[in-house]
Order: C-alpha cells, then structure tokens, then sequence
C-alpha cells in the first residue's frame, strides 16, 4: 500500500494505473473508518483494480460551532484498516496542500443543500462539494464509492460531477448499521453507554415508516408525526428536521406515493446523529 | 478538421489524443472570432500536437440587461477561420448540452471577483469559472490559452485552476490591437464610424500611463486621474471603472513602485468596451 501527502505524485499514480488499463475506485473518506467505509472499499475492489482511499478531515465543511477539533484522527488505526482490507493507495495530504494560502474558490450546488442538513449547517455542502470536486482531480478515478448514511451529501455529490461534467461515475452503497440497527459513524464514538441506547430511536423511527409505507400509510405528515413520537419519547435531544423527500430532487413529499426517502438529524446530548432510509410503497392493486 | 456538438465524443477525442503522447491546447471561445482569437490559436499550435476550440456563448456569464441576444454568432465565418488556422478539433454545443435540466453547480471565484468587471457585472465570473471549469472537462487539455484583455478573467481563470487542482496549465497570450490601438473584442461590430474613432481614448489612456510610469510616475490617483481626463475629453460615455490593481490580486496599488497593471471599462454608446496594460515601473538607480 502506497501512502501519499503530495498531489502530483497522487495523481501520477492513479493516471499510471488508469494508462496501464486499469480501473481506479476512488473512496473518499475523513478517516475515523468504520465498517461502512470498509464495505465501499469492498465495493471498489469488487468494480476496479485499484482501490484509493482518501482521509482528510475537511476544515471548510464543518461550521464555526461545529466538532472539527474533536472530529477523531486515529490515522495509524485508518492505515492499518485500509492495508488489511487491500486499499492500493491512500492519500492523507495536510490541510495546507488542499488549501494553500490564497485559496479563494468554492463550488456550491444550489437548491439540493437548501434542505435537511444544509438548512441547518450553513455552508457545510459547499465545502462538501468543494473538496470533492478537489479530490476527484487529484485522484481522477473511474468511480467513487459514497455511504448512503450521508444520503444528501450522495445526492450533491452526484449532481456536481454531472454538472461540472466530471469523468467519474458516483456510486452510493448501503448503510451499514450495528446489529441493533444503529447507522455505523464516525461520530457514534462521542456516545455514552447510555446515549447509545437512546441513539437506537432514530433507526426504529425510519424502520417504523418503512413498515407503515409498506402496509399502505401514504400521509407524509403522518408518516413524520409518528416517527417525532418515537423520537421524542426515547428521550432524545433537539429534533433538527423529520423528513420525507424525493430521491433525487429533495423535495418534500406530502403523498409516499412513489419510492422515497425519509430523513431525519437528531441531537443525542452533544453528538448529532441523521439517518434515513428508502421508503417503498406497495405496488398499486388495480 | 472535426466539428463535435457532444460531450462523450469529444473527451473521447482528446483523451485519445493524449494516449497516443500528443499535448493538447484548447483555446474556449464565444465565437466571433478575430485576429485576438487567432493569436491564441497559433500559440496553442506552437505547444501542441492538437488544437481545440470550443465556441460557445455561454447564456450564464451575461447579466440580465446585457447583450447576450445581441452578441454575434457568425458560426460559418468561425469554423472557416478555425479550419484555415489549423485548429483540430471544435466543440460547437448546443445550450442544453452545457447546461440541461436540473443544472444547479456554480464555481465561485471569490474576492478577485469582487472588483472591476466583478463590481459591474454581478455574477458574470461565477458563470465564466463554471463554463470554463466544464470545459476544462470536456476538453481536458494539456494547456488552455486566454487573452491578455480580458485580464480579470485570465487572473480568475488561473486561480480557479489552481484552486481546484485542473490539471491543465493556463496561459495568457498579448492583447491584440488593431493598428490604431483599439483592442480587438467580438464587441468592436457594434460601434459605428464615429464611435470607433472615440473607441481609440481607451488605448490611449492606457499607453500615456505606461509612459508617465515609465518616466517614474508612480502616484496611482494621479495616473488615474490623467486616464480619466483623457477618456472624458473624447467625449466617451459613462466610465465603469479605471483603477491600477496588482496583476494578481487585482488589489488596487496606491504607488506604483512594482509591476501593476492598469485596467478600465468604459460605455462607448451601447457598446462596454474593457481593455488593460502591464505598468512596469523603472528599476530604482539606488
């Protein structure tokens, strides 16, 4: 496993690679990696030759109140995770390679970071879509492997390489969650035993509506209200938002009449957590 | 010489290009093209095996009141001028193509964008770094040439390049002017006789300040001031901006003690005409 800080010798080695007739799969990471970030590396293996991982925990993406000093950085844990799980190339630059001085450009993605959590981290998706856009011209893969857990950051994600007509195909894969069902995150580590209990609320929530869509419930509003009960009753902190949108689009959706996507951002003491999850309406009977 | 309206195949041809060891030189265009254009041309031809230029007039870069319906599509004229250059390769999209549905990225270059053309034209260089960053990935070039000006959008260009890690080097090429002085432009058809003769107080101001500098003036309100009576004298139209800026940071310089540049945008009618110069001031005889 190569482990690089420097961008050209970075992206020599994928274009190398990529010369040679090989695909590259691209797993862009902030480190921290649990076993969701190893199963998109399972992905990539499975789809290319080359597998890179990159870990930067991205200042620009987290707000002034936010948790970057805190963010975990156990680098030597992330390297010894990637090597075993066979990533070829890891690219782990410092903060003043990505932003030297003088840097001044951002790329925003209108209208889909205007909901869910853009509308409560302000400026979080431009530097989200700014870094990513960075990082597929450092490591210019064939495709890049995103967790379905950050599902409207998947959905940035993929609206910005279309628009900018970026040569890479964006892949989201599935949530990968605990046995009791809690989405695996870097940030479950801020948990106590016994907020990590009451984390399980969000997963039951989204479960509930998934069964309650399934058996016919098609009132969004609902759908929401019963999923604010379950929360409200673990005992959980503030509720950021409770939502049931369009895949793609982000729009609210006050009628599950069609495939959807119920999201939610709650606060379990200090650490706030989101998930979501597809929801399916049966197939109409007549 | 082949003209491509699709993104797909026109990547393809440059790429493959690249994979049989040719650089490429791409010179993005709005079309109309001129003698300004040209130059660009010939300079890609003398660094690269292969030429491409695209023409397209990009809708996202025009102000609501400006001349975007007006702007000047002599598209035959342009792929004639193309072919007797030498050019390899044009891409010639349609708006749909560059922009479809949904498009909702903008690349933002800020500060440098703040000032000059930026104060007059809000939103003119947010559209003119995403157009260019697109075309930077649908013509992924070894180098990209731009005029010398439009000197703001050079400086902008470069910096967005930089910025977001493009592997494609940017270059700026000499304005060229026609005998008189006048700066060619694709704007230059809209003025009448008498315009263009009052068009020349641009130039004219611009190269009385590289004399006074060269002669060791280095006071930039006076030079500025020395611009203004000039251009006022012509009996020229309203005067958008004339400042002495540092070539990088386009911040304004007070004293012109190290290599400036003097820039201006003036209405001749309802013509907006740009144009600039380097200042470079005498070595100091201590």
């Amino acid at each position: 496993m190569l482990t690089v800080s420097e961008i050209p010798q970075c992206r020599e080695v994928v274009v190398e690679a990529q010369r040679a007739g090989n695909r590259v799969g691209l797993v862009p990471t902030m480190g921290a990696l649990h076993a969701g970030h190893l199963s998109l590396v399972e992905q990539a293996r499975r789809d290319c030759r080359m597998v890179a991982v990159s870990i930067f925990v991205n200042p620009t993406q987290f707000g002034p109140q936010e948790d970057f000093a805190a963010y975990p950085r156990p680098i030597e844990a992330d390297l010894a995770a990637c090597r075993a799980a066979g990533v070829d190339l890891v690219f782990a630059p410092p903060a003043e390679t990505m932003y030297p001085a003088g840097h001044v450009t951002t790329v925003r993605v209108e209208r889909l970071t205007n909901r869910l959590c853009g509308a409560h981290r302000p400026g979080h998706f431009d530097g989200v879509a700014t870094v990513v856009a960075k990082l597929f011209q450092i490591l210019p893969a064939d495709s890049a492997y995103f967790g379905e857990k950050d599902y409207q950051q998947l959905v940035v994600i993929r609206r910005m390489a279309t628009d900018l007509d970026l040569p890479i195909r964006v892949v989201g894969c599935p949530t990968v969650r605990e046995p009791d069902g809690l989405a695996r995150s870097s940030r479950n580590v801020y948990l106590s035993a016994s907020q990590r209990q009451q984390a399980l609320c969000l997963s039951r929530a989204l479960f509930t509506a998934v069964e309650e869509v399934a058996h016919g419930q098609r009132d969004g509003a609902l759908l929401i209200e019963r999923m604010r009960k379950l929360i409200e009753a673990a005992g959980a902190g503030r509720i950021d938002y409770i939502d049931i949108v369009d895949p793609e689009t982000l729009e609210p959706m006050a009628v599950v009449d069609r495939a959807a996507r119920a999201c939610l951002a709650v606060w379990i003491g200090k650490c706030r957590l989101i998930d979501n999850v597809a929801l399916a309406p049966p197939a109409s009977g007549r």
